[in-house]
């Protein structure tokens, strides 16, 4: 799932380079290293994409080995039913009743090898029938801008890793029930990540999202047809835009948890961002190709083009430059970049945006 | 007087871009200011600049309307006293009882119209005989940065205004000191600024600074000769660093008080820089071009190339932006600029020098 604007990552997201277009957290971009990730497990014709028409263009560019017709383009974001309907309609034609994972394209995950470990595991669970697996990430802080997911009863233990059923999936609490759940324990950060069967997960959208699996059976009968983009325009134009947490994960019973310990981020913000980055002795995590320079400056994030970037006295800073903008922000207050992005709307100035 | 290497202001000054040279306070650089203050009082051809080689053909870009031959080249710096001795040959070879006046190019003043008059007015009482007239600042603020000139008996009104004896010159003091100055009143900030005929000041070199006064008989004689550049170097390789105020004024009797209450600041730093500087009413100071935007941002100072430049969160930032560097500085902080020079130099990384 390659969608969003990103507009949390102005100045280096942008209306045409959203976040996992951006090389914000290594050499790669998030969606380079989410499909690199992946490559021991999926081989690259079986990696399908969905992502917007204005992005298709600079992605397909990032990942030159993933055949073309594996880009799946979305008229419109509708969330992430619609968007896994897509994918899921174009799995079945090769493999009806093959396992899928959706993943993320914008998620960083440090530990690759034991991602791949979850997933495969999560993919056999999937396989044996009508389950759907989601990879729930043990809290480290009471967040509140994650849904929660309650682990139930043990279901089944596969290569000593516990599948479990879940008890209830809980949307974005606030601060003090985030505490409880991790006072109590027991309760996962709801990453986003899911593997299922593909007839499993069609199946479920029938029954919880009627209204958007006759949209799909309406765009799977015009597939390989050269009405195929007039029919996914049209279906598009009047789909309801639905996450598949509120559409389906939170009404099936079929929903099974396993456990994923991968020092995994979504890098939601900046300050996210500094916060699972490598730092120096004084905090600071620089991106400026060696050309930094501090004086008693402390704890901050620092990317740039390649100038000298030099910070004096400073402490907390997020620190962003790019070709035609520079950002200063307090670190802790990057949740107001989009502050920015707005009135730079309000204010016309599309060459910013 | 256009010497100095202003590392303080970097990443806009640079070896060959000293702050007279930078255009940190307005639409034109300071040495632009600094000739157009005084262009009705003084007549271009009347101006002489002394610089440093280096910075000699930006200078001159920059001041079209100087004659080239005004341009005076110091082989090295000496500090003041040469430089001043050097000028002070030049106007004597066309006007050997005519009045001179000295000022250093990169001074802001921000009420031209009244430094032209005291300037007229010290001129007038300059002309009378054997004076050297300094132009002292009211202080606003007990600054260690200055020297400081303690005023002596009236000696004479010129158009409603006093000129004083000096009753003694103090240099740099502490600050308790420079406390007792502001309490006690009659002390002023030397300015750096001075007027005096030519016979008058070469008389004072030729008494207090001998060694210096031989050197320049020496150039004196090679003026207008092929050998002119020549002994020049010659002297200069051996000349003595001395400032005017130490070699001379602190020592003469002859010394005379103007009030210069004209708006002056000698911005020796981008801290001074921001107290001198239009705000907005949130105490930002911005020459970004207009393109900037600033949340919850307070009492900073935003130089940008015309980058969009966001501020979140922030408060008592200085910011400047150049094509190849980017300093962020803690207010009260920018005499630390240096340490990052040094470091710079440390590194051996010239293209940020």
């Amino acid at each position: 799932m390659a969608g969003g604007r990103g507009t949390r990552f102005w100045p280096k997201s942008r209306e045409r380079m959203p976040k996992h277009l951006l090389d914000i957290a290594g050499e790669r971009t998030l969606i380079q290293e989410t499909v690199t990730r992946i490559e021991t497990l999926v081989p690259a014709e079986n990696i399908l994409i969905v992502t917007g028409l204005s992005h298709a263009g600079e992605l397909m560019k990032q990942l030159p080995n993933i055949p073309p017709e594996n880009v799946l383009i979305e008229p419109v974001g509708r969330n992430t039913a619609p968007c896994i309907g897509l994918a899921a309609l174009h799995v079945k034609r090769k493999h009806p009743e093959e396992v899928m994972a959706v993943l993320p394209a914008d998620h960083i995950i440090t530990d690759a090898r034991e991602f791949c470990e979850v997933l495969s595991i999560a993919a056999e669970v999937a396989r044996q029938g009508n389950y759907l697996v989601t990879i729930g990430i043990p809290p480290t802080r009471p967040e509140v801008g994650y849904g929660y997911i309650e682990r139930g009863t043990l279901k089944i233990s596969v290569r000593g890793r516990d599948v479990h059923e879940v008890a209830s999936i809980r949307e974005k609490p606030p601060l003090e029930t985030a505490k409880t759940f991790l006072k109590q324990g027991g309760f996962y950060w709801n990453s986003g990540m899911f593997v299922w069967r593909v007839d499993a997960i069609l199946r479920a959208m029938e029954k919880f999202l009627p209204a958007l699996h006759q949209s799909m059976i309406g765009i799977e009968e015009a597939m390989g047809t050269d009405r195929e983009q007039e029919i996914i325009d049209r279906e598009y134009a009047h789909i309801e835009p639905i996450s598949i947490d509120y559409g389906v994960m939170e009404k099936a019973k079929n929903v099974l948890l396993i456990r994923g310990d991968f020092g995994w981020s979504d890098v939601g913000s900046w300050d996210a961002l500094w916060e699972i980055s490598g730092r120096d002795e004084d905090g600071n995590a620089a991106s400026t190709c060696g050309h930094f320079v501090g004086v008693d400056a402390k704890d901050s994030l620092v990317h740039s083009t390649g100038k000298m970037v030099a910070l004096i006295g400073v402490k907390d800073l997020i620190v962003v430059e790019t070709e035609d903008s520079l950002l200063i922000c307090k670190r802790g207050r990057s949740q107001d970049v989009k502050k920015v992005v707005d009135i730079l709307e309000k204010k016309n100035m599309k060459e910013f945006l």
